[in-house]
């Protein structure tokens, strides 16, 4: 693999005790490591281990209402990643944080904190926040309908970016009496729909510029956030065919929104379920969702997406079973996903229940699942893949030394960092600083 | 030294690239170091080699408008701290955060996830925000009256302990079925003047029950919020005898409010000028403010605080000149300070210059330096100190190796770390969950 090849991106969730929800009292592991520091710390050990690019956390600053599953957001994603990016060198980070529930004065601090401790190592992933559980420790006000929230998720990210190019990187000789002045720290006097925003940042501009931004658009107002400020876009794709629709449209959007479509980087989730043979990753899989065997499984997702009435398991799904379900105001992700799936590939509900949990799901062998990987990234569908575990560390530990090994062997995936910032990692131009009449902002010796 | 002994507590502000203006051009040091974690590290790292109890930084959401002075606040605290905590073990952390550009939920969380992830070794220092140019970076209106500002303090903390307290810690034998129920994970249905909250928080309560709280209270105001929460009390004060008579109105305070006010620890501020010699210390001390003697030096300090007209540098100052200062909206913490010294103590311009840049200071020898600390520990005056240093690492490496011995020799401060949690550190008491109907939330099996 040379430096100017195309090349696949991994990166892991590090979220709680793992992607099933019955990881927190699975045997054999410590059922409250999710309020355990050492925990993550092990996690992202392991991602470094695998050479992996990135940790990623999700992130829904509530308590969660089912307190039989694992807690899957806890600890705070800036204080926890800057602790790990204090001990793990060389991999990225993908934080989760809101949009919706945030100051972007803030926002933009902290991020442009753990990005310069980290050395340009931050990826932000822009959430909207589309629960009424958060909303309501938030004040008295009910969630914001959907446009409002990705309208000023828009003006959000543009005042951040702006707050992070405002003031450029302190290097070089040492200025003679006035450490900034109004060329090398810029006040950006943003007044919009949401936001006044005077500046400067009291952060100078950081190793990679600014940290990548990250989007997960399904709604279509989602999709055009992602395809005016997002660099990685995250999303559930469940199929070859709809994962490929959905890259060429979210490159499309960003052309028409004057951006190169060639900086977009796709990263679905990916949820793997690993054994020895595929018939013990099936019953893992079963075990994992506490059913005792496929039939349960079958049911327990009917249940759980809303799947009403009788459906024969081994009949052609019809799409217009997801369709009525785009409409509402919580997270279309995942129903949009079947919607796809169904509307371009025959998939019967057998097929589906194994093949998605939320996001792409494979179950199956080590080399299944790097064959997954591989079929996708080969055919430019993807350029990588958010990986979800079921049980944390033990399913990383097993996908770090049983799947990243295969990926290495055949050439797709490095065996060793070396790109300094995440943004050199994903190939990505570093950001300019767009203000009429100042200087570039451009990180100088970086 | 035994356990049961009354002790010194220290702790070092690691700001910015000193306490002293100057300091981040001072010849031999790296201009651009307050935009450097190791700065950081290398600083927390020398508190730790003293013993110290904790590191502190102060904070400011904006960029300061001297641009010829260090900036002072630039990281994120937040951010820092656990990368800190991450890098060096046992150091307590003095965290500064604002109640008045933040939601309680989303910053007890974050001080939530630093406590855990720390081990138990946080402290917040609550302030209310005071300067316009922050208030600008949070929206068009301005900054809220002092009297609104402290009210939301008040409310706010209150909300936060409760969120603290909301959720016990997931200790013991696995439970069965539920992680958590309404025992273990109680809403708080906060509904407020300034916010409404639901709860309950999503991270359980922490190794010490909750961070400890630290408040700087110099208003009238500030002072009865002090009184309320705060368990350290950070304050200006110039003379032994103003300290005191402060440490007796806030103690009076605090008992009116029902609460012990033995379990108050008072720590003022303290600048040290340190050098072989009161000669070099004096110099130095000129240096460091870059004026060219001891009467460069008055007229400067005349000129920063305000003090118009001619006064003789050698007469016993009259207190009115700094009690038309104090009724303004910004911080009134250290012209009140002056007030305070002149009015207990006869003291002239050329000796206030000398023991005042803001906070006490003390320009001598590490043998004054510690004489000064011991004095005012000694006679109950105050608990410890949080130590401010001109030249970072510079001032503090040579107060770790020079002052910190001579403190340990006579046997007032401790040679190693002994408790794990910065609540034990202090001798305070854990907090007791106070929601009547619930079973207390004392961490168990700490």
């Amino acid at each position: 693999m040379t430096a100017t090849d195309r090349r696949l991106y991994l990166a892991a969730s590090i979220n709680s005790t793992g992607w099933a929800g019955s990881s927190w009292s699975w045997p054999g592991t410590q059922w409250n490591r999710f309020n355990d520091y050492r925990h993550y710390l092990r996690a992202a050990q392991l991602a470094h281990d695998g050479v992996l690019d990135a940790v990623f956390v999700s992130d829904h600053t509530a308590l969660q209402k089912d307190n039989r599953s694992r807690p899957l957001h806890s600890f705070d994603p800036t204080v926890l990643f800057a602790a790990l990016a204090a001990a793990v060198p060389d991999i990225g980070f993908v934080l989760t944080a809101s949009s919706t529930y945030n100051a972007p004065y803030n926002l933009a601090r902290r991020l442009a904190t753990l990005d310069a401790i980290s050395g340009g190592r931050l990826i932000w992933n822009v959430v909207s926040s589309f629960n009424p559980d958060i909303a309501a420790n938030f004040g008295a006000a009910p969630l914001p309908p959907r446009a409002d929230r990705y309208r000023r998720a828009d003006e959000f990210i543009r005042v951040v970016k702006q707050l992070w190019l405002s003031w450029d990187r302190p290097a070089g000789d040492r200025p003679e009496g006035e450490l900034w002045n109004e060329s090398t720290a810029r006040r950006i006097d943003h007044h919009g729909e949401f936001f006044d925003v005077a500046g400067p940042l009291n952060v100078p501009i950081g190793p990679q510029g600014h940290p990548v931004i990250c989007q997960a658009g399904a709604s279509d107002a989602g999709l055009d956030l992602a395809a005016r400020h997002a660099d990685l876009v995250y999303a559930s794709l469940l199929g070859k065919q709809a994962a490929f629709d959905y890259g060429v449209e979210v490159r499309r959007r960003a052309a028409a929104h004057g951006r190169d479509p060639g900086t977009i980087r796709l990263l679905p989730g990916l949820a793997v379920v690993i054994a020895d043979t595929r018939e013990e990753a099936n019953h893992r899989h079963e075990a994992l969702n506490g059913a005792g065997g496929e039939e349960g499984l079958i049911a327990q997702f009917a249940n759980r997406f809303g799947l009403t009435g009788t459906i024969d398991p081994d009949a052609v799904l019809d799409p217009a079973l997801f369709a009525h379900r785009q409409q509402q105001d919580g997270a279309v992700g995942f129903i949009k996903a079947f919607h796809d799936l169904a509307a371009t590939e025959e998939v019967t509900l057998r097929q589906l229940v194994r093949r998605a949990g939320g996001h792409r799901t494979v179950v199956g062998t080590p080399r299944d699942i790097a064959d997954a990987i591989i079929d996708w990234w080969a055919a430019g569908v993807a350029d990588g893949f958010i990986v979800h575990t079921p049980v944390l560390p033990e399913d990383l530990e097993r996908f770090v030394a049983e799947v990243v090994p295969i990926l290495q062997s055949e050439g797709v995936f490095p065996t060793e960092y070396r790109e300094p910032t995440i943004r050199e990692r994903f190939r990505l131009p570093f950001p300019a600083v767009r203000t009429p009449g100042t200087p570039p902002a451009v990180p100088a010796g970086r």
